[in-house]
């Protein structure tokens, strides 16, 4: 591990990418566009999926799974989904690769070309509402109330690690319901439990709103999202549910008959967050140093470094360092004893400040005679010296400690981020100077939405929920508006 | 539901087929070779899942994940590795689609062609391998032991669902070790992973040993595997793992340095399992009224039907049952209470057979009188009358005995059908009548083998691990062998 230090106030952009790197999160592969996740990312994620899963099998739903290819065909039904994706889609065309006669060369076959080809998933509403027709006839089989968790791709010409990669990893909801007001109710509620997993296990507050037209999900009738703030001021998009309204129902035919015997168009809802996710978490809480880690997200919450020097005090201080990971083990505290030897205790220090590991217990043969340990937080770098003795109450206080702080620091400077203006002036200023979200007027049209974005390269992040109703004027054209939206520059 | 009722003994195929459909495990999409893997199946496949994923990790494994794609030249660098995989690969050759102008229908984009053709993974050594030249550099990176769970695609002509399909779930373990007798004892540990896999959460007896040359994986040096053998007397290949030597190190130059300073070439295993095996749980223990599932993988093990008529029977029916769902929920035990009343306990009952959960408990207003309920077991369709007072240490017992009958069942019936033969006519005999494993001399050489199969259809499943050492002539050549080996028509 050679660690390269970039401060975030240098350049904010090679900080990140410098610090998924050399903190074992992500890099990119030789595939164009495609990342390899890491095993330390990896089993970050893997507990973002666990906290999901459990959060979406409470709401009822069940995990299938669905074909990675979609034909054509159907990925053409739907009108502006098709729009919507057209541009990004990996093809396949063929379904067998030969030796060339000629050249001996390994070529693809071009007698296995396929009749119709396929495209790789980059969502897979078409699939899933081709297949729900043939599972849905009557009322008796709605709600049907299922997450997918799969890979996806969408051709990116620029990518960043994490936030924006040709393959990604996600989950995709795909609900069918009886009603409209069902369907409403279910993609509510799927922004709920996006909004609560957010802030309660990523310690990102979000703000929760509905998206302008021009931002709506392709074949949605209302996109609803949460929207996260990034310590360099740009917003980044965390997770999305949609109303889909009738449109996938009628472009694939899925019809029920309701209890008053007629035949009714299914409602539709989709909903999903992905490997995005690891994009926000690391830009909301890392410092210059690493990684920061909410200890419910941690792989490791506490590490145990022993140090000595000959050998008798090894064994002193690793009998109470082994006696010390049992204890907090048994208290279901991923804990883990680091005793290479082949490392300095300060090259470890180091390692898991980058990594973001919680919380560093240090002892030496001093500690051991006093019986104490010293106690490192990550997140505030305030070091405490601990009586032994308080490790096993005060260890997983102080995890909920760091839990909330992260997220109260994050709210902190969410909070100095949101600026109200009223004119064209103070909106550039806000943003070019100030950074984060923007609250101002805006006419409700695409075409003022379209030329704000072109002006200012900010977009309307979302329309808050609950948003109070209140007079003005737009900003650039000056028409009237009843109520304010949330802009920024965004991810 | 209706459902078609086809028995074993008239077509096992169709009734296989039959059974996967309605019992809601999995159904062919409109994507030619691909499955859907429905609700039910998919949570036996995560239970699956989470068992496997366990001894991973307790063996010093963790997951990472690497692109879907392999640009065409990685793909080709191992040359016995493409010659395996070529004629199975879908390819992608395009990143865009649009619409043509002439007819306004959507096109794969002309322009948009690739540079180079990506491989949608058949397998991910390729990948992985080039990846791990840039992660080892000295022994001290060694080993690598890393796991990934993931979608793989193998054009296949023909498929049956779970058993071959073209895309299909599984995991591909891929290890790096700084010598050969450390990749070779990976290579057995994870073969000992998977047989107790199998035995004691699938319940399915297996017989571990070596592949013959030609069975074994394009680019391995040794192939393990276990095989079990299904209720028709085919055997089915449930796992395997390869040790690759030095194969994919040299393909993709990765060395490192040794502790004596020299440069070295890196020793590898890849171990896989997947969806194939819910077609090994189907096959080893349901029958002609549908699943039996062992209780360890089992969403639902135990299901409490109320019976009752008019409304005063329900309530104190339903109060007595409610009761029992949470004593058994509390004990850990995955309950479900069935309190439709739409429809009709026979339905129901005959429902959770064809679902095969373990234990059903019936409930009705003289069992309240009684203090009794009636106690159905799977998988021997006993019933019995148990007091209520003995639901709590009983049902978790029952759960057990259940988990090793159906074991035992699998393994009376294998040991059945394992035949040894010393002559052809023989060896034909046990194939056609007694169907199963044949043990038999073979000469050792691949053009025996080959010949035995197209006379046969019999392949060589594989060489024991431990196989006694026994003079003996080839059934087909005659010539010297010196140890059996284990035939079998397969899938």
């Amino acid at each position: 591990m050679e660690i390269k230090k970039i401060k975030r106030s240098e350049d904010y952009s090679a900080w990140y990418n410098n610090l998924v790197k050399s903190a074992d999160l992500a890099e990119h592969s030789d595939v164009k566009g495609c990342m390899i996740i890491k095993p330390y990312g990896y089993a970050i994620w893997e507990k973002m999926q666990a906290e999901l899963d459990r959060r979406f099998k409470e709401t009822g739903h069940q995990n299938a799974y669905f074909p990675l290819f979609i034909p054509k065909s159907f990925f053409t039904k739907e009108a502006s989904h098709v729009d919507g994706f057209a541009k990004e889609c990996a093809v396949v065309t063929h379904y067998r690769l030969k030796v060339d006669p000629e050249t001996k060369e390994i070529i693809v076959d071009p007698d296995a070309k396929l009749e119709e080809e396929l495209i790789v998933r980059p969502t897979s509403e078409t699939i899933i509402w081709n297949t729900y027709r043939s599972w849905i006839q009557s009322y008796r089989d709605l709600p049907i109330l299922l997450n997918q968790w799969a890979n996806v791709v969408r051709w990116e010409m620029r990518t960043r690690l994490f936030l924006r990669t040709t393959e990604f990893l996600w989950q995709e909801g795909h609900t069918a319901h009886a009603t409209q007001e069902e369907a409403v109710a279910e993609t509510r509620q799927m922004l709920e439990v996006y909004a609560d997993f957010a802030e309660n296990i990523l310690a990102v507050p979000v703000i929760k709103g509905v998206k302008s037209a021009n931002e709506r999900f392709a074949g949605a009738i209302d996109t609803y999202c949460i929207e996260g703030l990034m310590q360099d001021g740009k917003a980044l998009q965390m997770g999305t549910s949609h109303f889909l309204g009738q449109n996938f129902a009628k472009a694939f035919e899925v019809k029920y008959v309701t209890k008053e015997n007629k035949q009714e168009y299914v409602w539709a809802t989709s909903w999903g967050v992905s490997t995005r996710l690891m994009g926000a978490l690391i830009m909301s809480h890392s410092d210059d140093e690493g990684l920061v880690l909410p200890p419910r997200l941690a792989p490791i919450q506490v590490v145990i470094v022993p140090i000595f020097r000959k050998e008798e005090e090894k064994i002193i201080v690793m009998e109470k360092a082994t006696a010390y990971f049992q204890l907090l083990k048994k208290q279901g505290i991923s804990v883990k004893l680091d005793d290479r030897d082949n490392l300095t205790p300060g090259y470890k220090f180091a390692d898991y400040e980058l990594k973001g590991v919680p919380v560093r217990i240090a002892i030496g043969p001093r500690d051991v005679q006093n019986g104490t340990v010293e106690v490192a937080r990550r997140d505030t770098k305030e070091k405490q010296v601990m009586s032994a003795a308080d490790l096993e109450h005060k260890i997983p206080h102080l995890l909920e400690q760091i839990q909330a702080n992260i997220y109260q620091r994050a709210l902190d400077y969410r909070s100095e981020h949101i600026h109200t203006v009223d004119t064209w002036e103070e909106f550039m200023d806000a943003l070019e100077n100030k950074t984060g979200f923007v609250s101002a007027h805006w006419d409700g049209t695409s075409e003022t939405e379209e030329k704000i974005k072109e002006m200012s390269k900010a977009t309307i992040r979302c329309i808050p929920l609950n948003n109070p109703q209140e007079n003005g004027k737009c900003i650039l054209s000056g028409e009237a508006s009843k109520e304010r939206v949330l802009f920024a520059r965004a991810y």
